[in-house]
């Protein structure tokens, strides 16, 4: 494969052939399956939201988006306030579909913002497909950005190494949960199109497999060289000149720096500092949360269904299954996410720069933040 | 469940009502099915080691002791020469089994020692017999002090907080490894069985699992109380105060105290490290090699088959199935063990007690170490 992730696929666009029509990868049957669908109503694009055929905060915002183009597309026979109406009732399905997804109310909402006084429906709906397509482009800009930045640690140690750069990740912070490039791969697509050798290890991030299931495919697609690792083998590598440097994603970023990340990403993190192997977060600015110092403390961490510990999302004859991995009867918890405190990351990757994971560094890059800073005692 | 493990079933044992038959637990079909299979020669116990019927270190030992009392059974007839024969090529036969367990080829030898030379058939099976049970209680009682130095560090915790003790382990160090007791989980049964209120977090231990398969079974059968996690969790319930204590086992241990074992022990250690929770390796002396000290530098570490990381073993539609998780296509790395370096590790719990993770320290609960040091550049 040698298309650069400029070219790649997305993971939601409007179908080249048939305006009428908005296509997204099934990512439900990834990796066992690729599909595209084809979604052709601003309700059926909030169940394709809803039931995650479509999952992860950049591509369903961007996927909300589009689902205001066709929910546009619905009144485009519509004038005035009768337009408006549809694109309202339109908008509150959608942001129904996901409600704790921020990015899908602020497309939803901006969107609205735009639409919402348009008389003409032809009118109208060219606006939402400009609108939908700029909140698409801008995702793939500001990924590109952190890919850009990213690209620069990777080089850096090429040309202090002159051998392959071996890059562990964990989960997928990926081009699938945006809409191209990723977060915490895009510095990898970056280097692998520049033509630095680069070698991933992707954990396979038990209990729900996203690095197995979703990242080594991804890599596969564009051609990055990767090998898959049980979780438990991380350190082992580290501790062996086997990782030149770790980039995760974030779910959640405190302004001096805390990093909440799929759980087991604390557990990377501190092996990483017993080996001295360096480890960055890359994230979108929207991951900030300005308010909160120590995350560990302060950020509340979901836990999950304890059938994902029990059991396994497997591929077996033909088809996906759940079967059970533990012993019949042992009780499980679950949590989804933990906390890696900013003393262990080296470096906070968003489409504005390098920051390192410090208050002071940070609020360098993002001043805004000062308006919304917590308490110092907090 | 208010049996002691003193009182709880073995691993291997010869038939109470029919001495002609060795049981032993069916540990390949754990945790979804029991069953017990009667061996009734030696080829056949060398079959169920080599097919691991029964596995574990002291397991293994035990069932070739039982192995050699069968053949000693076969050749209750022959006289001198044509008995000693008769159980040499059944010794071969044994140690043939799994090349590589040292407790196997020592308990053959410990047999033949002890028989060959013997000229009467029943009184060569009498002391087969005498043999084999006394290896096997030797195991018991070691994997018993184990238990016994281990209990005081668990009432210690318990009685400086009052309130139960959360026990963190890995992988099966368990008493299904060995005849009883086991050596991680021995010192959690002492203490359980002394009324001390604890409970234990078991990591599910990928890619095989024998934490979510084999220990939460075992310690479900003897009723102490257990969470199974993902291994990524282990780091997040340290952050979070969860974890009083770890305890793992040791596949070999330097004489200054690095401890190899289970992939993954040196994550949970360096995270253990990290948050203040002590970190002890337990263990019977058999598994310290005095001739090695830095591990991680001069430890072997075995590569097992990738398909256990890009498989799961499950249980589905009632039977035992291996069904694909990761990408199609995706190859893997798949480590057996690593290295924990002796700075984590508290202390090492071994059947003559406490050392701290320092030669000094276990050469002196060791003394005849001394004479296999390696040179001091090693």
């Amino acid at each position: 494969m040698s298309r650069t992730m400029d070219s790649a696929p997305r993971t939601v666009w409007i179908d080249p052939d048939d305006s009428s029509s908005v296509l997204a990868i099934e990512q439900r049957l990834l990796p066992f399956e690729y599909e595209e669908v084809s979604i052709r109503t601003a309700i059926e694009m909030a169940v394709a939201i809803e039931d995650m055929v479509v999952r992860g905060a950049g591509c369903i915002g961007v996927s909300a988006g589009y689902g205001m183009y066709l929910a546009a597309r619905e009144a485009r026979g519509l004038h005035g306030p009768d337009g408006d109406e549809h694109l309202r009732r339109a908008g509150a399905v959608l942001e129904a579909s996901r409600p704790t997804a921020v990015n899908l109310s602020w497309a939803v909402q901006r969107q609205l913002g735009e639409l919402i006084g348009i008389d003409d429906g032809e009118d109208r709906l060219a606006r939402a497909r400009e609108v939908a397509d700029a909140i698409a482009d801008e995702d793939v800009a500001m990924c590109a950005a952190i890919g850009n930045h990213g690209l620069e640690i990777i080089r850096e140690i090429h040309e202090r190494t002159g051998r392959t750069v071996n890059v562990m990740t964990h989960c997928n912070a990926g081009w699938l949960a945006f809409v191209s490039h990723g977060t915490a791969t895009a510095p990898m697509y970056a280097a692998f199109d520049a033509g630095i050798p680069i070698h991933v290890w992707v954990s396979e991030t038990r209990p729900r497999n996203q690095g197995a299931r979703l990242t080594a495919w991804e890599l596969g697609q564009h051609g990055v060289p990767h090998t898959l690792i049980a979780d438990n083998s991380a350190g082992h590598l580290m501790q062996h000149g086997e990782v030149d440097l770790v980039i995760v994603g974030s779910d959640r970023t405190t302004v001096n720096g805390d990093v909440a990340n799929k759980i087991g990403t604390y557990m990377k993190a501190v092996a990483a500092n017993d080996n001295g192997v360096p480890f960055y977060a890359a994230l979108p600015s929207s991951t900030f949360d300005p308010t909160l110092r120590d995350g560990v403390a302060n950020i509340p961490i979901e836990e999950r269904d304890a059938a994902e510990v029990t059991n396994a999302t497997a591929w077996f004859d033909g088809r996906q299954i759940e079967p059970r991995v533990a012993a019949p009867g042992t009780e499980a918890v679950n949590f989804g996410f933990d906390v890696t405190p900013a003393r262990l990351v080296s470096g906070i990757i968003s489409e504005r720069g390098i920051a390192e994971a410090s208050e002071e560094s940070i609020l360098a890059l993002y001043p805004e933040f000062a308006a919304s800073l917590p308490s110092p005692e907090q």
